[in-house]
This record gives C-alpha cells, sequence and structure tokens, in this order.
C-alpha cells in the first residue's frame, strides 16, 4: 500500500512483572509499526518454552484464551514485516527450538551480514533448517558452541555473527538483551515495578506504564530474571565498538514519541524540517505535511520558515481498519482513500509540501496531480532527508537500486517526474546535524553508500530462500 | 470508545452511472465516519429490487462477488450508527418492501419526530412492522396513500411525516431524493459523466470523481433516472421553508474535506478556532489538537493567537483497524492506544488544547492527566462550540442530560472536574459567526434549547421499540 | 448436492421448560434433515418477543453466547431449506412482526396455495411485505382480523388460508400449535417435566428426552403456556377434515427413528421392501442399499426376497464436514466422495440396488456405472416408491416436470437411461399398503396426479418473488 | 468424541501426474479417518521445497488459491492426528528442511522406537530441534551421513531408525517411498495415466481414479520421479524382513472398501463376525451393528448365525458438518446426537449389538442404556476382536493401561460395567484366521502384548515434548 520501506522487526520483553504475556502484547501493540505481518510471543513453562505466533496484526493473532494461556511472569515478543516471499508462519518469531543447551526462543531484529557462509558451513556439515530466516543461524551457531557455561557459549556465538542484530533470548530461566557492536538497531530497558522491560522503542514503555532506563550498549549482554537485579556483561570491549545508528530510523522508522539513540525522534525531524526550511526556502503561502510521517518536518520548516502551516491532507480513519475491495475503479481512487485532500485549504494557493523520505515517488507524483486538480497555483515539495540511492543490508527493506528513484535520476528529473515546481532535499551533513550523537555514529548508507559493516558478496534478503 | 456523539446515518446514490454498485461502494467508504454499524446497497433488477445489507464496516459487509452480483448502472447506499439495543441487520438499510405500489427501497438520515403516533395509528388499523427504525413508518405511509399517482403519494406522505429526514427512495425505475422542509441533515447532488449521484457529504464525490452540483433544497424532490435529465419539486413551497442546518455537521460530523450547507467544513472549524483564541486567549507555549477532530480550531486558534502550533497527540495508526482484547491492564491504557503523546513537545511547557466539543468529559480528563504526568506545566483547555447542554431529535445520539457534563455543571465547575488551569468554551454567537448562512438558519437546540420542530412527549430513540 | 427433493422446513417449540433455547436447538438440530439454510429461534421477553436467526446449519447459527441471550422457559424454533432465488436471512423463520395485536412469531412448514391472492389484495390495501415468503401473508391476515379477541381473529385467519401449514405462533404469553385441516405436515406433542414440546417429528423428542403424547390433530389448535395444561380447540369440525398426510414424508423426509402419521417411519420402510420383492423379484446375489435412504427397504427387500443383504456402499464420514474444493477433477470423482464402494463385495456379483427414490436418475446412473466398473455382472435397481411424475403443491421442493425423468420418459426407458439390467417401482397400491392409515388418508399428488387442495392458477414456489 | 484408538497419519503421493497437488488433495480426503488434526501437501519447485500446512481438516486446510499455488506435478501429502499436548502447526507434515543434502520433505506414518536416544545424542552434537515429532529425527539422521551419494545416505539412515516407518521423502528430483522392514503400517503403490501415486491405503486410489498395482515391500525404498520408470531397492534384504503387520488396521482403523496388507478390509471383518458368531451364539432375534465400524462384522454374524440383520442405530449425516455448542443438557445427549435409534426395531426384542472392539467401554455402556430405554428385552454385545489390553508403540494412539477396561477387568466383570446380558469377544486365533497372510505375519501386541521390535525404556509419544 505505501511507498515506504519496511522495517523487519519489533521486539518487546517483560520480566518478573505479573501478566508478562499481556504487557507483551500491548508493547507490541505499540511496536507495530515496525512489523504488521506475524506477531508471536514466548514464554517459559516448567522447564521448557512455549509460544504462539501466528500471520497478522497483533490483534489478530492474540485472543484473550491465547493470552490466558500464556500466564507467566516472563514473556518475549515480537512482531514481523517480511516481503511476500517468505511470508510464512514458520519464519514468524520468536524463534523457538529444542537443543542440547535447552529450549530457547529467539527474537531478532535487524539483519546479518555473514548468514549465508554460516548456513552453507552448517549445512555441510548436516545441520537441518526450518526457516529461511537469518535469525536460525544464530540458534545453531549458539547449540554448536563447545563451550559448557551457556554465558560462555554465548560470547562465542555473538562473535561470529556479523551485521545488524537486536536480540531477545529466552530461556527456561531468564531472558538476555543483547545488541550488536555498532548499535544499528535501538534496544531500550525500562523499569516496571519490581521488573524490567526491554523494546525497540520506548513508545512501547509509555503505553505499559514502564520507565525508561538506559539503551542496551554496542557489544552489550543483559541478563534479566525475574526478583534478580540486571546483569550486564559483554562480549565485545566498548573500545573496540564503533557506532553505527541507523538514521532511518529517526527518518521514518520510529514512532515520533519515542526517543531513539539518545534522542526525541520528533525533534530530530522538527529540526530536519527547520535546516530543510534554511536549505530550500520557498516561495509560497502555506507549508502542509504529508501526514503522518512528514508532520513533525512540516511543523519546523514552518516555523523556520515563517509560513503558514496547514492540514490540507488528513488521513481517512478507516484505512486498514476494514479491507475494500479491489475493483476496476479502485486503482485511480486508491491514494484518496488513504489521505482526504481539503481542497479549499489549497484552492489558488502556493503550496510547500513536506515528506519524510521519497522511495520510489510514485505516491508523490499522485499527491502532487491531486493538489493541481483541486486547484493549487505551485507545488514545492521538501523532503527531510536526502536522496534514498542504496539498498540497505541491516534490515530495512528497500526496493532495489531500479525502482529507487533517486538512484535512477538526479534531482532536476525527479522534479520533473513528481511535476513539481520545486524540489528540495534536506543534506545529509543537516540530516546528521539535527541528531546529537555525532556525525561518525550513525550509518548513512542508504544515502551515503558507505557501509560500516562488509557485506558478503550477493546478499539480499532472499539469498537464504533462493539456495 | 470514542466520547463523542454519533451521528445515525450517510447516503450515497449513483443514478446512470455505470457500476452503480462499486461507485456506491467507494460513496459509502467515504462517508463511514457517520455510521459504522451497518451498511447496505439497493439496486433495480427486471423490475424487481434487490438488496446487500450487513452489520459492520462497509469493507467488511461487502465482498467483491457480492458487488458483482450488484451489476446495475442505479444504486442507492447507506451507513447506519446504532445504539446497542437495536444494533440489528434487520434494521440495516436501505429497508426493501413490497407494496401495492411495486418495490421500494428506503434509506433515511434523520429522526421523524412524529413517527411513534404514526406507528400506532397503522398497527391498530392491521399494519405489521418488521423493524424498530421510524425509517420504517414512511413506507407503510406511502403504500396506504390513496393517491393513483406515485408522486402524489410522495407529496402527501412527506407531508404526513415531521422532523429530520433526507432521503433516498429507490424504484425499479429511478431514485428520488428528498429533504425535509427545515434541512437538518445535508444532502447534495453532483454529476459524474452522463449520470448523476446524491451524496450526505461532497467527500463523497471526490473519491468517485463526481462534481459537486447544489444541494437538494429543504422541502425538494429530485427525480433521477438513467438518461433522463434532473427533475425537481418540491412537497414544501420555498416560502414556508424554514431552514434549521444541523450546526452540529461543522462542529464534528463532516469531514473536513465536504462541503456542508456551503461551507467548507474545514474553514468554518478554523474560522471557531480563531474566534475562540480571541474569545478566549491564553497565556500558553504553544497550541495543539486532540486529533482529528480538533485539528482545524487548533489551526484557527495558533493562528489568531501567534502561538506555536504543534502536534503533541498524535492518532495511533492502528486504533481500528484490529481490535485489541481487553484485559486486566488495558483501561488504564485505553487513551494512551489511540493518541500517541510526545512527551518532548510538552514538558515544561504551557499548553493549550483545543478540541471541538466536550460530552461526557471523561476523555478530556484523561488527556490532561497524561499532559501531567508528561511534565506540562500549565494546561489550558479551549473547545470550538459552546456547552452541550440538551440532547438532539433530529437525528444525532447525545447521552442522556445526566450523562453530558454542561448539562450538569457550569463552566468553572467543568474546569475543576477536568483539572485544566483554564477552560474556555465558544460562544454560540461566535460559532454562528463561523458559518456563512446566517444566525437564523441553523439549528442549535443542543446548545440552546431552541428546538425549531416540536417533539412527540416522551419521544426518544428507543420508543419504537419500547413499545 | 443430492439427487433428492428437500423439504421446506422442521418446527420445534419448548413451553414451561428450563433453557427452553437449548431444548429447541437441540431438537432443530435433530430436525436438520428438513432444512440445512437457515435456522432460527425466538422467545418472549417482557411482553415482546426476540429472535435470532441466520443462514447455515443449526450448529453454525447459534454460539453459546447467541443461546445465552436466548434465556427463557419457552421457545420457538425453525429450520428451513429455500431454493437459490430466495435463499437469503430476511426469510428466514421465526417471522418476527410487531402489529396491533402485539408482537407475534412464527414458524410455518408447508405452502399455502391461495398465498398470491391474498398477498395481492393485501398489497392493493397498503400493506408492505418484507419477505418473498408465503408464510408472511398468514401475519398480515392475523393482524388485520379485525375480531378483538385474539382466538377469534386466529381461527378467522386459519379458515382464510388454504394448502399445507403446520404452524408454530408464538406471543409474549403462549405458543400456539395450528395444523392444516388436510394434515399434510406432521405435527407432534410431548411432554417434557413439567412442561411441553412440539416438534416436525418424533425423533426431535428423542433427543431431549421428551414423551410422545399424541398429534396435532387436522384442522386442531393447540394453546401452550407455562404452567397451564394444554387446552385444545379447532377452527375446522371433526366431520369437515379430510386426511391427506404427505406419503412422502415415510419414502424419504423424515427420519426413520421417527414415528409419523402414527408409523413408524423404519418399519413403513421396511414394508415397502417386502413388497417391493414380492412385487419385483430379482435374479440376483446380493442386496444393497443406497445408503441411509434405502437402508430400510433394502433390508425389508433382503428378508422377504431370502437374498443376502449386503453394505457395497458406505457414506463417507467427512462429506459434508469439510467443503471440497471444486477443482478440475472434482466432477468425476463427486459421487465418489460421498459414497466409498467395497469393490470386493460386488466383483463378479449379481447386485439388487435398492433405493428409496429417482427424481432426476442422474445419481442413480453414477451408482450403477461405478458398480459396474467395480465388476458387478448384473445390476438389477428396485425403487421403494411409484415412479415421480407430478410436481408437489404442499412444500416439497421436486425438481419441474421436465427434470423428472418419469415424467419425461417410461419406466423401460429409464431402465436403459440407468444402464441397468432390470428396474422395478413398487406400485402405489404396495406403497399405501405399507402404511397402516388407509389409503383414502395421504397426498400421493406428486405419483398420481390428484391434489387434495386445489391449486390456484400458475402458481408455483417462486410466484411471490416474481410479482 | 469417539471412543476409538486414534491413527497417527495417513500418506499421499503423486508422481508424474497433471495437477499433481489436487490429486493429492483428494487422495488425502480419501485417508481423512487417518488424521484430522492437520494435513499438509509439499511440492518440488525450482531446485527448491514449497508446503502448505494447516490445523484442520483437508477441506479446511486447502482452498482453491492454495491449490493453484501448488502447481507441480509431483506432490506429496499428509494427515495427521495428534493429541491434544502437541497439536500446533509446527508439527504437520510434510516436514520441510533445508540441508546440505539439498531441501527435503518428509511424510511420516508410524512411530520409532528409538528416536528418543538419537534425538538426544543429535542434541548434544549441537542439533536443534523445532517439532516434538519423532519423524524429524529422521531428517537429523540423513543429513548428517557423512556418504555422500544421496541413497547411501538414506540406507545408512533407514538402517539406523527403529520401529514403524511408511515414509514418503520429497527431494527436488523425486519422491521416495520407504517402508520399515516389519511393515508395520501399509503403504501401497498405483498408476496413474503415465505417473505413479502412493498412499496408505488403496481407497485414496479409488477416488482418483489410480489403478493399484502392489504394495510397497517390507525393507524396500522405491524412486519415483516424472518421466522415469519406478526404481527399487532395498535398504534390509528380504531374508532379514520379519512382518509384523499391524493388525488393528483391518479390526478398525483402514477403510472398509481398502485392500490392506493384501486383503479386502471389509471381507476381513465380515469373516471375523462369521467367526464370532461361531465361537460365541447368542439366543437373539436381530442383529444390529454399531455403525459404521461394526456393520461389516455384524453381516458377518448375521449371515452365520442365521438371525435377521437389522440397523438399529443409525448415524446422524450432521454429527461433525457443525459444531454443536456444549451446554448444560448436552452430556447426556451426546450418544444420541451421534446415532439415532431405531426405537421400533429394538422394542421388545432380544437384540446381538456387534462392534469392531472396546476400548475404555463409556460409550458401550451408554449404547447398552439407551437400548433398554426403548425396550429391547436383552442386549448380548459381540465384539469383533480380543480384549485390548496393551498400549501400542508403533503408531497407535490407544489411551493408558488404566483407562483400557480390559487391561482393568476379566471379561465378566466388563459385561456387568457394560450391563450386558452377555458378552462375547473374538478369539486371538479367530481374529487371525481371518487373515489370509499367516498368524506370525502380523503385531498382534496390543492383544497379546508381544512386541516385535523390542521399545525403549520409558517412551510414551510424549517423550520427546517433555524432555
Amino acid at each position: 500500500m505505501s511507498d515506504h520501506p519496511r522495517e523487519f522487526c519489533g521486539l518487546f520483553a517483560a520480566v518478573g512483572v505479573a501478566a508478562a504475556a499481556e504487557k507483551t502484547y500491548f508493547g507490541l501493540y505499540a511496536l507495530q509499526h515496525r512489523g504488521q505481518e506475524s506477531a508471536g510471543i514466548a514464554i517459559p513453562r516448567e522447564g521448557d518454552i512455549i509460544a504462539h505466533r501466528g500471520m497478522g496484526l497483533v490483534g489478530d493473532v492474540f485472543s484473550q484464551a491465547d493470552l490466558a494461556r500464556l500466564a507467566s511472569n516472563v514473556a518475549v515478543g515480537h512482531v514481523r514485516y517480511s516481503t511476500t516471499g517468505s511470508s510464512n508462519v514458520a519464519n514468524a518469531q520468536p524463534l523457538v527450538a529444542k537443543t542440547g543447551k535447552g529450549p530457547l526462543a529467539l527474537a531478532h531484529n535487524g539483519n546479518l551480514v555473514n548468514s549465508s557462509s554460516l548456513r552453507a558451513e552448517y549445512e555441510a556439515h548436516g545441520s537441518i533448517f526450518q526457516t529461511s530466516t537469518d535469525s536460525e543461524v544464530i540458534l545453531h551457531l549458539l547449540a554448536h558452541r563447545p563451550q559448557d557455561r551457556f554465558e560462555d557459549a554465548l560470547v562465542a556465538t555473538m562473535r561470529e555473527i556479523r551485521g545488524a542484530f537486536s536480540l531477545l533470548l529466552l530461556t527456561p530461566d531468564e531472558v538476555i538483551a543483547i545488541r550488536d557492536s555498532q548499535g544499528f538497531r535501538p534496544l531500550v530497558i525500562g523499569s516496571l515495578g519490581d521488573g524490567f522491560v526491554v523494546a525497540s522503542e520506548t513508545c512501547a514503555f509509555d503505553l505499559v506504564g514502564a520507565k525508561y532506563l538506559r539503551e542496551v550498549e554496542p557489544g552489550e549482554m543483559v541478563f534479566l530474571a525475574p526478583g534478580r537485579p540486571l546483569r550486564s556483561t559483554r562480549f565485545v570491549a566498548p573500545a573496540e565498538t564503533k557506532r553505527a545508528h541507523c538514521i532511518f530510523e529517526h527518518v521514518y522508522f520510529s514512532r515520533p514519541d519515542s526517543r531513539v539513540f539518545g534522542d526525541s525522534v520528533h525533534a530530530v525531524r522538527r529540526r530536519c524540517g527547520e535546516i530543510l526550511a534554511e536549505e530550500h526556502p520557498a516561495p509560497a503561502d502555506i507549508v502542509m505535511p504529508i501526514p503522518d510521517s512528514g508532520t513533525s518536518a512540516a511543523l519546523g520548516y514552518a516555523r523556520a520558515s515563517g509560513l503558514t502551516f496547514e492540514m490540507g491532507f488528513i488521513r481517512n480513519h478507516y484505512v486498514g481498519r476494514t479491507f475494500i475491495q479491489p475493483t476496476q475503479g479502485t486503482r485511480a481512487a486508491d491514494v484518496g482513500m488513504k489521505l482526504n485532500l481539503v481542497v479549499d485549504v489549497v484552492r489558488g494557493k502556493r503550496v510547500v509540501i513536506v515528506d519524510d523520505s521519497i522511495i520510489r515517488g510514485t505516491t508523490s507524483r499522485a499527491h502532487v496531480r491531486r493538489l493541481r486538480a483541486a486547484g493549487a497555483r505551485e507545488v514545492h515539495m521538501r523532503i527531510a532527508c536526502p536522496p534514498v540511492r542504496n539498498p540497505c543490508h541491516y534490515g530495512i527493506d528497500f526496493p532495489t537500486k531500479t525502482e529507487l528513484i533517486a538512484a535512477q535520476h538526479d534531482i532536476p528529473d525527479i522534479a520533473k517526474i513528481l511535476e513539481v515546481d520545486s524540489l528540495g532535499y534536506l543534506s545529509l551533513d543537516g540530516l546528521l546535524r539535527a541528531t546529537s550523537f555525532g556525525a561518525e555514529s550513525y550509518c548513512t548508507a542508504c544515502y551515503s553508500g558507505k557501509y560500516p559493516v562488509p557485506i558478503e558478496a550477493g546478499l539480499d534478503k532472499f539469498v537464504l530462500e533462493r539456495r
């Protein structure tokens, strides 16, 4: 439906908390934007692990009876997005396995860059794989580590895998929250009563009433068990870590009411809009966002430019609540079904529209045409990030280079294709200035092509399926 | 879920238009906010009328196969809200009846004030009723009129019923669009290719690509048939009509991208916000709406006051897309599941929140408490209409007087109950000034208690069911 | 799916019985063979009547929650079969109406022969109809009777309608069981604890643990209310009644474990098989039924002929439990999916197959071909009733005359069409001898063409829909 | 619902056959009695294997769209029964795994007796398990075999596993049908056009129009690929095989229209009834089966005894077609909902009822009580197999010894518990005489306690889950 790239996953865990599966259910609901195709929750039960997973939104996957069956004070949950090819319940997480080190459940956000070679190696030695996910490789590695002490085996495993991985590992006794040494994907810890919660984003804490404590640090493993204090250890020394936080979390993925990598997402986006107004002013009457992803930046743009802020597009409340049958007349109406346009706002006006990013450009052009049809005099498009020109290998599902409009065209051409009077992208420098961690701490590969961790040749997200 | 009153119905018809049922399906989708509990479409078929009706949202009621079965170039559709007591498919519209005047389908938006006595009279003479709706009375009247000419019988019927009625009547040959002589509820006509469309609001025209022509006038009957020009007649002379447009359509019901009673809804709301800022300024840092119903007014308030506009509350995209199980912990989280609060926006700030209206006040107080918890320094609430103190008898489902906070408390008390630092309601005069038709043309009974059409003693919306 | 004609309806009521709706639910389940397309239960509630109706089998229509909502000590239920054209929930029974004589619910088994003219008359006087069923006419008649006393109005109504009607009428106070003066369709009364039950067949009594009392007599109205003794009155004097029991109830419709019109259905069918063996002996090795409808007669045939009884065809347990997708290869397999053939039983044998009746003959021929393919040496078909040559106007849905094989062909031709070595039908005299009431007490119109009640010209079951 | 033991699985494959998945769908439908809880079909696709599996009956698991997606000329299918504990889609078969030997799908009927120790060994060496089935062990063994040639690895695997296994293994190129060296479970090969089909029972061949060729021999591996002749090899030499066909397939599991272990199931059961009549005559008026499982034996009993055969119990057609809500009154009615009793058949009679086996005895007693209530003068129960006293370790889910009535009581006591006038079980010798293979060729462990393959200590069907 949307022209936006999609995140692979969202994570949530509750430890030492009453009705942990219910808390996890609400936590996953708050993280639903990170994955809409499957959801799952695993809990420990008498030395074993049981799980409920299914295709669909969190509210569809879990009935009240399902939640009742998952009664526990420890739970780990996962929401997942997957492309059509591999969209099946076998790939839904948490993955559960019975191993020589006991039963395990694993929830993974991110993408490994050496899973393909690891998997080939394990298969050659007789291991069998049930899923087409890179996450299953982690379980095989862990099960095969010769170390007797579980924690030693875990450290050895984490040192073998490369790429992006925020992990929640459930054993019958505890939950272990782990983040790769670059910290590509977010992972935060909070407190709830006497227990702990872990989540991809802080917005999940707000919904369950938990208090934010801190991030899981890059290279850190945090052990959480009911009635025990948090225990931290590292599989990579702080000196060896090299931060590469995914800047696209700020641009689009994370919810504006979350804090991610130490910054308020809304505040970063608003600053992006302000810098964008400085970099690309527009001779216009009003500024309006493509809601909701462009709203924060549009507010910033309006403030910095002094132009009037308007809500010319309004999201239709019923989009997604009901499946509208595709019919012969639908396609034309498609964009109109998601965003209602207030014609009176734009008629005869010079309009700046602010969006978070452009991927294929098809939806953007449809918006522009609707504005023209409604009588907008000029349409100036402003984009709150640089042109997206490269694929992501760390967990975001961008389309291929041939589909990325900015990989195929320069900016003047894009302006023509989108039929706008002017087009301005935020500079990479501007984007990085809007954050507070320092330019060298972010992964900007989708804009700059600089990949912080080398990629196995030929890897893409289906490589595991095609073999 | 919501603290807002609910409209009873939305209407749509397509005449002389290819795939008329599909157009009606999309038209009803655009009008979904006017009724979410049942939906139906009726078409003529070889001298008879067939219909498909069901409980639920438009997209749930109609499958592709259902729409395929409704192939026709004429269609009449209806979405309906009903209270729990009478929520059943038998009451879903369009009502279909086989009568001595031929088969008929009726779609009705509004509420009759003399249906109770009419019904008693008909039952006494042997008529049987299948539904508990006032709409069925109209069909009985029409079927019993002695006039041989259908149009004469129709005029006689319309003169007998009193109250609010925007109607679409389908015969095997044509669609007749009718509006009561006060024009309580909106009803507009558009053109689509060589044919016509009729709808409760213009937003439905935008989605199907139709062009707005004009309103159905109070007291007018418009006859529409494929291949024939529009034909208009009246059951009440223009001089006898007395406009009483429902002002609450502007305040809350209609979509902001609609034109209603000749005004842009968004523009009226923004003007309300501007006048509200003049009537009730606030010593604050930021202005933010309760989205989406308060957004237009908040923009107006910000503009007129010069205060910074912010989006501190953001609607959760997944509300309503998935049924979240009620669990022990839900109730507290309920408000938080619908609106995400960007804590950084409000922390330490003096905040003006703008909403369209207050009914019970419970949701409003929950919002205020979340703002306080997030660190807002002051909370000033501004409401873009006067205090709602009286029930509606013309088609809106307000709660009873005992539940209406403004019917029970004066404004200073309400401010205390809502725990705000200040509270300001728009004046009735201010509200009427925001519209362009003239103060005497609107029904303001819910604010003023002045009912333009007298009510039968003891009538409420269940009177027909209780008898 | 089947080549058998279909009954229109089954009735059940419980009065003065705890959990009456649940009892009715089980009673309807026992009567499911009389109607599979819709089901409904109505109960009195505080002076009004509420009902739950839906499309599908009894178990699909009622959830536990539905039954819980119908808590009452009085309930009336109905299962209905309808042809595709009129298969919709609006036609599902019990019909519920609000009338000047109070709220009423009606469940009807049978078919009126003068409903078409009555309906035309009522429509001409302004009445409106919601369904395309003849049953609704009864409610209109009743509502319009001028008699003040309800019972007088009821008697007047029953005297106006003609044809087949076993009725259950529910008022807020009582249930009235009524049977037309010919007694076309069965209707029996039983006792359950201190209360009463009424049903189309006694098999429903067995399932709920009720005791058979007697039939509702032709021309009788039985009034049943909690805590009151059964009260009987008549709308036609016994001398004026002329029995015309539907002989096809014995041949096919009723369950073999029911008593119908005073006879055990199984015993009648077994006697039919015995007489059939005398009338049409066969030079064969084994006798086997088309199960289950031919089983009783085949047992009789085997006993009288001295031939070995076998079960060569066995019903597949999963037929109907799961909807098997129609695919390119299905049609050929269709018969094989319903009946499993034990090849070893028939290989090299001369086989008599016994079925209850032949309607179109298509299924019969498919059975014969399977037997030949399995190696049967000879196939002799014996049918436990006479050739069906005429439509039914009293409540059975036979196909039209052009589809009835025996209306188009003589018996030698049918034998050729069915590819059997010999074919024998039971004589009408033989069939009537198998029953105990006397030949003149049965309606045999489908065999003899003698219609006990004259039919309105042009009446068929869709006449009400087509007008 | 039933008191019968349950089979674990049914298998079907089509190779070199157009629309192979559809054929498999119908084949599984014919084998539905062997497993009702999950169903699955796997096909090769461009060097990989794809599968569709789900919980429920075959017709529920596969939509037309699912079958369309499985377009192929090779398919392997499986239906599975599992106890509640392990009833989940992860355990549904065919199991699919990606291994160093390529992608594989496995369908298994039977039960391994050394899977527990094998699994422990593999887990100790780092393998991870996704299911709690013994079948997954086979995939791990195969994937780990060091042999380079796939067939060599397969032979080595089959030599390591012990117990009952009829297998269908799908690779991207071929289907391999394998049967353990005892031949516990059936597996037969047929031809269909130019291709092959494989099934648990021949009844599946009849439905898809295939021709029976032969059994897969104990210890044989049959390789089937499109366009290639059947190729057979062995992992155990014929001299080393020791037949131990499950006699319970004849007693209850297999469909009467199947040939199993070279005998017609119906014929074996009828002979059992004949021998039973000789061993345990009864002074009675009629013989009637508990349908359908007792029907064949009852026919044999009637024939040998000269007593009149009757169908006093008739299966309700709607059992299982609709889920009947459990309510307060249900339990008593439960037996009555499945079998209708024709009261007139048994009233005043001395009745022999014939059933295939007795497991717990609870259902049998309910039947006896219904007969008494209907007026049967005497009730003599005859069982067409010996007393079931021991659990099965080769693929049948009997209840535990404490629940097996014959493991807890001697025959006179059982007669008292069942409230019958006499009780007779077929002797083991009699049962074996009814088959044609020779007494030493069958596994009779459930009767005799002689287990042909030694069992690992403590093994039961949940051992893999509990560890």
